[in-house]
């Protein structure tokens, strides 16, 4: 089992969304971020400061899929998130131990 | 250490957290969260747009704690969130770096 | 690559994620979270619930970093929130798998 974290911007996050429904997604939480990073033309105001950064509003995915799956899954998040401008997104992969349960 | 990430319904979080007052947390978050997974019969307003989709108000409770505490930490979730009927939970356990510093 | 993931106060978040924007940070998340762990001396409502437990207004900062900047990372990180009370914060870092992309 892996854990994929997918930072998209919020306009894609219906297509992602419907393109991972004919995915075996064991499980997953979709939530608003603010994601900051290499983007450095923002000015905003957010938890009560000013930063002169670069925080851009994104979708956050957070999905669990089996080590098999991770491949079709990354492949429909980007594929559906791009857009062929810079800063779509970012997917990162973090390994999961085996007590994964549901019940 | 590990991460322990339980999606959880958010009327069983007060039992949960209680449960691990009693377990030695080195620390956690708790939040709410929109889950999404196998199942597919809510339709729902969220980010926006509509989706046909399987958006569930979920409580997503993130755990760092020792690696000797896992089961029990995993046991105290799962039996103080269970209803008896499905799709009550999910828990997955991540391994984490020796990085940990607390100050 | 790493994930770092640091619970803050939340009045010292300015001060990071300044600090952070001398390294190269490949992408990263800050957030609201509602913090747990062995403080036991307050009373919340969140939730819906009232919990006789240790809840604190926390910033969730989640970092994604390449190996090499682990070091630099986590220490602008903590010399930028201490404020030399207990209880500042709590840094964790994740392994991450190979299959990082941005787009």
């Amino acid at each position: 089992m892996v854990q994929i974290i997918a930072l998209i911007k919020p306009f894609q996050a219906a297509n992602v969304l419907r393109a991972l429904e004919s995915i075996d997604v064991v499980g997953g939480t979709v939530r608003e971020a603010m994601g900051f990073g290499r983007q450095k033309e923002r000015l905003h105001r957010y938890l009560g400061s000013e930063y002169n950064s670069s925080f851009l509003p994104k979708i956050e995915l957070v999905v669990f899929v089996r080590d098999e799956d991770v491949a079709a899954t990354t492949k429909a998040i980007i594929s559906h998130a791009r857009t062929g401008r810079m800063g779509d997104g970012k997917i990162i992969v973090l390994p999961c131990l085996d007590q994964y349960v549901e019940w």
